[in-house]
């Protein structure tokens, strides 16, 4: 598989699908690291959270050749193209899962439901370092060149240093229009979300239905948060884990003696 | 909305859809401790993890009124099941979300890709008590009945002290058939997870196709595990949170001085 052998074999994803804008700007910005390999969703999965498919069958297709790398599609979720990837694909680990650069921020809450960091965290699960990459802007015109030294980066540190068992990194980049990057913040989950409303709208038939919206909110005063490091225009990295364990709150419930 | 201003207002979810029988399960097991509102997908959403519903407008349907509670339909996902529950149903937060009774595990890393644990967590992200109930039983026709005494005990714990904020519950009941139910186990998530194989078949075009199958694995010799718990029939509940941050690496990663 490999070009020249001490390259690092790296799985690349995203959840925006094979057409993004930031899933080429990953590539032709981490191209000169690795050997790289595409598998991406043939369509766009954002918000799928960990999902994975069990009810149906998976395709994957390669369906170019661009950048010294091929690109797959799968018809599945993010962590089913780490998956399929890892086992079809590739019939071994690679060095490195990188996935992105989504389009829009995956900071604090977001993580949950972003399928971006779902294909990180697979890769995590299987036992190798992973990293998620967004980018603070929706548009598909947005422009990452702000990204690029930025992912190089870290994508270089997380090659050299591996990252401890079980973890991954969540990087979110702000996007500062014309004012000037202050650096990169090593931050905690901020304990911010989703204040959800639903738009109500009627059916030509009569009946009800609802488009998910909602504004965002920040409930966490403290300066170590990723909210804290974006909104000052720093680059936010949190390392993320599949432990979901609340471990302090182990020794609260055997108290109550169940 | 309450029948009875005393008793405190309990949200239903699943993931294995509004006609399950683990949810009829858990609806006649608990009815006597709230006033219920069921909001549970109209189609099975197993494996679903964390997914959201952003791309389509989502449809609720009322469609019966049984055990004194109001079962409703969500054309979305879990989460979503509890998004539209709170602001379009209750127009308010209940006092408690319960999700389940799931047909099939959900220990360890299950919990990541599970439905039925993410209603449960959209609980605790809005800050309102919630617990996930499994039974180690696929089966639809699965006799349930081990699990009532343990689904009440721990849902009237958990109304009668909360939960810590940011915090829910994983209960997984094993199937032990004839054999007694040792006890109920507070827990860790065991490092364990499905060691995934996909099976290759062709199309009548001559086309691959992957079905995603796999065998669970324990790579943890730990005995304070779900997983330990579960094979020595125990029921196992492992208290879990929403941030994901890993809290321990943050100092390793500020000492690459990025």
């Amino acid at each position: 598989m490999s070009k020249n052998s001490v390259m690092p074999l790296i799985l690349i994803s995203n959840d925006d699908g094979i057409n993004a804008p930031g899933l080429k700007c990953l590539v032709e910005t981490i191209k000169s690291l690795g050997d790289l390999i595409v598998v991406a969703p043939d369509q766009p999965q954002s918000g799928m959270g960990h999902a994975i498919t069990i009810s149906k069958p998976l395709r994957v297709e390669l369906v170019k050749k661009k950048n010294g790398c091929k690109w797959h599609t799968c018809s599945g979720t993010p962590a089913d193209c780490i998956k399929l990837g890892t086992k079809i694909i590739l019939k071994k680990l690679p060095d490195l899962v990188v996935s992105g650069i989504n389009h829009g921020s995956n900071s604090s809450t977001n993580a949950l439901y972003s399928g971006t960091l779902s294909a990180a965290m697979e890769g995590a699960i299987e036992g190798i370092p992973a990293i998620g990459f967004s980018y603070c802007d929706h548009s598909w015109s947005a422009d990452m060149e702000v990204c690029r030294d930025i992912v190089k980066t870290i994508t270089k540190k997380v090659l050299n240093k591996g990252l401890p068992a079980g973890t991954l990194l969540n990087v979110n980049i702000p996007n500062v229009n014309e004012k000037p990057l202050k650096g990169i913040k090593i931050c905690r989950q901020a304990n911010a979300r989703w204040v959800e409303e639903f738009e109500e709208r009627v059916d030509p038939s009569g009946k009800n239905y609802y488009w998910l919206k909602g504004n965002f909110k920040n409930f966490d005063k403290g300066q170590d948060t990723d909210e804290w490091a974006l909104s000052h225009n720093y680059v936010s990295v949190v390392p993320l884990q599949y432990d979901l364990t609340a471990h302090h709150v182990i020794s609260v419930i055997n108290g109550w003696e169940l």
